[in-house]
């Protein structure tokens, strides 16, 4: 295995804490990806907290993040914030000295993006950014790589949680913005200044970095029209529920003859389209491209762990250098692993059958569910034909995929039951 | 800019036919998202049909695919399909030369991707396969690459388009099987010989590269458990919308204590879940992993464009080489587009007015309306309250911004407006 790449964070708050938590739990599952190990070298914190449960020992501390300079590095990780200040000093001097950068700072790429990516170009080193945009939705990759054949028109989302959070809560409690951002901040899912979130600013900063990555353009941020969700009122959200819409606040883009519209502001979208659907603190991205046509992707818009997800993503591509293995890990490291049989499957289970009706058919049935340790939820027969068959069907509670084989068998032997039960597994996911 | 990336196709299908219109049709752009262009030098296809409305010349035709191994290519491309024959052979040699395969087919991937998989790194190039799962959708680099630090417990979802379309009619129309089957085949979403896709084998082989990819284990395609749709009655599809759920055929591959487990059957899933919301030809996966949580990828998972997509994709991975440009495209090359001023903007509005109800008030509401030319599709007031507010709603249709805010602004001055008009874009995507 060749050697370990080293990395530095700055900054353990949120962020910061999940990352290192990830680079030390799943440390042998990295190596096996990257083809080498990826080492927490070093940490910048002002503050003294320590994250808790993990053993720090061996890494070097910092209370200044530009002593990360110093350090003998291969990746600064950037997790402070911040548009100015010592987040853009410690990228833009880790880049001049050809260390590469991961961030998570929407702030930053969204004010100085460009500058820094000539930057990262003219040392031959990366700047990667997949954490500033939905936490742990891998949206950057996607639309920089996985569609890359694509000239796309239109990329828009649902890209603050916290917006998200309080039109959803609203709508399903049918109070105020004020009252449900009170509890949103109880919850902790909103920030004591909650300017930032509900103004529209954030989802703006996320924004115009897909439009840069989507349409190939510099970075625009001031040309974002903004409105944020103070003024959307318990009343526009019934009226929209009666219209058959859902109120989002979502970040559009769009290229169109007159030139590339970003805007960001409550929207009302159909209550059957897949977006609508996306509700809570979840994050949602849509691209369209001219061969894919439209692409949905769904997750955790941020929080410690998705966000830590996309931050060691970008580590990750780093370590891997030129190309990752064909199945993730080289093939000769592809484990062998036991099959667990459908037998062994538990789960619910809906059955139906044709039985003919008649008296004492059901307690002959409930009596093979019983012999076999198998406990119905529901039972549901349509129509009476007296000696003729009728359809039943059954929802049984979890068990194991074995009794539920056997007993439905026996059902099947019955004289009453005219055709093989068909069952059909029901999924809780 | 570098040297070209020369690719030659084999196998002018539905999917061929795509790779070459999008290799053309977007060769700038690839090109400069590439760093260098990428040149269709050669295709194999053993009928004569050429693609339709495309300029073949200078491009090598040869009408056994093995010629393309004498072509000086960088790349092979192969859509031919099938697990053995000239598609496997034409794989393995062109790895075995020391060229880089791009390839569509699950099949050949579910039965031989790891031996080839191993040719492909004994002789340091990429075998590549985003187009053998889902389509459009980059669910491969997604796991891959974007949540590279996750540790993946399962990895589900809706991988065939043709069983997911015959569900979805069977619930919306009250049909048999039989009957949408015939249906879906007369509209081309069906083969005529369907069972590879009604029987659950194509979910198959995607969930078997899935669960490869996800767990890094050895494809191991026969212990798969596999069912397909065709004991699916319009009396299950009843039922289940009765106790809440709708009727997926689901690939659902677990990790668990016993081993993997991999599923492929009907599924009832609950009717409010995000994946039950996926209908007709749209494939979804959902992976989870213990950092990321829960995400969900949804696209057309066939046809000949968005598959292009997917195929060209895996091109441009190995014409970028080590890594893409921060931004998609070298900073040097970001374009500065113009933006277009919300006030150009033309979409649907609401516009919630608080009113003095009384006698007149909506025809001097409709009069300001009309003198900016801004035409009403609907309005609703809630109660009645004479001479009190009350909130009056409208819903205006499609039309420029700027007439929209300046009739609002216009009804904000009159008298009998108590508050300024509050509005909200309505989007249809």
């Amino acid at each position: 295995m060749s050697k370990d790449l080293r990395v530095g964070i700055a900054g353990l708050g949120t962020v910061g804490g999940g990352t290192v938590r990830l680079l030390l739990e799943n440390a042998d599952l990295l190596a096996a990806r990257c083809g080498r190990p990826v080492t927490l070298a070093a940490v910048a914190e002002r503050s003294n907290n320590r994250v808790p449960g993990l053993p720090m020992d061996g890494i070097a501390w910092h209370g200044d993040a530009m002593a990360l300079l110093d350090e003998d590095l291969d990746v600064t990780v950037e997790l402070i914030g911040g548009a100015e200040g010592v987040s853009r000093d410690l990228v833009a001097e880790s880049l001049r000295r050809g260390r590469h950068v991961v961030t998570a700072n929407k702030a930053l790429i969204a004010h100085h993006g460009a500058e820094l990516a000539r930057l990262a170009e003219a040392h031959g080193v990366v700047l990667a950014f997949e954490a500033a945009v939905a936490g742990g939705i891998p949206i950057v990759k996607a639309i920089r790589e996985g569609m890359a054949g694509n000239n796309y028109s239109r990329v828009y989302g649902i890209l603050n949680g916290t917006c998200n959070y309080i039109l959803t809560a609203m709508r399903e409690t049918g109070r105020e913005f004020a009252e449900v951002l009170r509890e949103a901040q109880d919850l902790g899912y909103a920030e004591a200044d909650p300017g930032f979130d509900v103004d529209g600013i954030d989802t703006a900063h996320k924004l115009a970095i897909l439009a840069s990555v989507a349409f190939g353009c510099e970075i625009d941020f001031p040309a974002v029209h903004v409105e944020g969700i103070r003024r959307v009122s318990a009343l526009d959200i019934g009226f929209a529920d009666e219209l058959g819409y859902r109120i989002k606040l979502l970040g559009v883009a769009s290229r169109t003859e007159g030139g590339i519209e970003q805007r960001v502001h409550p929207c009302m979208v159909a209550r059957d389209t897949p977006i609508a659907a996306v509700e809570g603190v979840f994050n949602a991205v849509v691209a369209h491209g001219d061969f894919v046509d439209t692409t949905m992707h769904v997750g955790r818009g941020a929080g410690e762990r998705p966000t830590a997800s996309a931050v060691v993503a970008d580590i990750a591509d780093i370590a891997r250098g030129p190309r990752p293995p064909t199945f993730g890990i080289p093939s000769r490291d592809l484990a062998r692993l036991p099959t667990r049989p459908m037998a062994e499957h538990v789960g619910a289970y809906y059955a139906r059958l044709s039985v003919v009706d008649r008296p004492g058919v059901f307690a002959d049935i409930a009596a093979a569910l019983g012999a076999h340790e198998v406990s119905m939820e529901s039972v549901l027969q349509r129509g009476r034909a007296p000696n003729e068959p009728v359809p039943l069907v059954m929802t049984l509670h979890e068990t194991r995929e074995a009794s539920v084989v056997a007993a439905l068998d026996a059902i099947g032997r019955q004289d009453s039951v005219v055709e093989p039960p068909y069952m059909i597994r029901m999924e809780s996911f």
